[in-house]
């Protein structure tokens, strides 16, 4: 596989190194993925995506795919597999391609990687890029599907509310306080408001 | 607020139009906001962010610092608040910077966007861009805090499992079977799983 989206290989490679660090397996993985999923839809569909992971696979679809995670074109559900949908905002049909693992006897190395099998440091990031080159969508599966009519990745904010506790603005669907304020979500304690800090 | 980051603003907005799409009000914000949170941060601080909405801080995270939803250094808790928090991996410490409705009455045409006090339509977004080049931070407030010690926006995966059910490979912490097929998660019903599709 030489070419990922429009770009070459090596062109993927330092936009990887540019977005998302360093080029991990699952970033080349997912270039392959985001390649198959898009031919398996019409040609102009206006499309959105869900990722089941929030591993590499969301920086593959930003980086190509016009989707971005703050323009809502993308919803991460991190039910922690290794898989995405796109899928027609209208029609609402779409594919889901996911890693899988029937299709891996052949390809040691990365099944090695993909299921833990040896601890981090034992493994060799060069040879697993290599062989999932070599591989490209052959470890892939694609299924059709149709998300649920009232889907959308972007969550609609019609009207806007203030949190009588927090006194910031939330969307007033979520009911009477924020869900900040309803509490069990964010994993921090405020220590002071300071107006003086740099700035 | 000439600057965003180290880009002029011109830089910023084609940088915006790549990754983002339009420049959206929301991205300038965001992008003033990155820089108050950085700023506020010892120098050198290994960091990570949450952001408490999906709609654009994450791509204005994206775009100005190494982090990436992808590389799990950006976790999105998304309880509708236009708010991101820094702060360092290690000793947990560190800023949440949000828009401060309070700080909103000097400047009407952005407390009228922020609030969808008028429809869309009759807003027009270039005025209101405008008004937050003017505003930069001075609309924005920051509170010092101290995230969990457990937490980390990179969901650990210390070992993984195969779903009896789905077949796919997942979190072994989830349980017996994958998140997804304990159900309710994923808005979609899968029609075919189809191995001929164009590949």
């Amino acid at each position: 596989m030489d070419k990922i989206g429009s770009y070459t290989f090596k062109q993927y490679c330092d936009k990887v190194a540019e977005s998302h660090g360093k080029l991990a397996p699952g970033m080349v993985i997912g270039g392959y993925m985001v390649g198959l999923a898009y031919q398996n839809l019409p040609p102009n569909t206006l499309f959105e995506v869900i990722c089941e992971t929030a591993a590499c696979l969301p920086d593959a679809v930003q980086l190509l795919t016009p989707c971005s995670v703050g323009n809502q074109r993308i919803r991460i559900i991190d039910v922690g597999r290794f898989a995405m949908t796109f899928y027609d905002k209208y029609t609402k049909e779409g594919v889901r391609v996911y890693l899988d693992l029937g299709k891996l006897e052949k390809w040691p190395v990365i099944k090695e990687w993909f299921l833990k099998l040896k601890p981090k440091k034992q493994q060799d990031t060069e040879s697993i890029i290599k062989q999932i080159t070599e591989a490209g969508i052959d470890i892939c599966g694609i299924s059709a599907l149709k998300v649920f009519p009232e889907f959308t990745t972007k969550r609609s904010k019609t009207s806007i509310a203030i949190c009588p506790i927090c006194k910031e603005a939330y969307r007033s669907s979520d009911g009477a306080i924020c869900l900040a304020c309803k509490g069990g979500l964010l994993p921090y304690l405020v220590e002071s408001k300071n107006e003086t800090m740099a700035s």
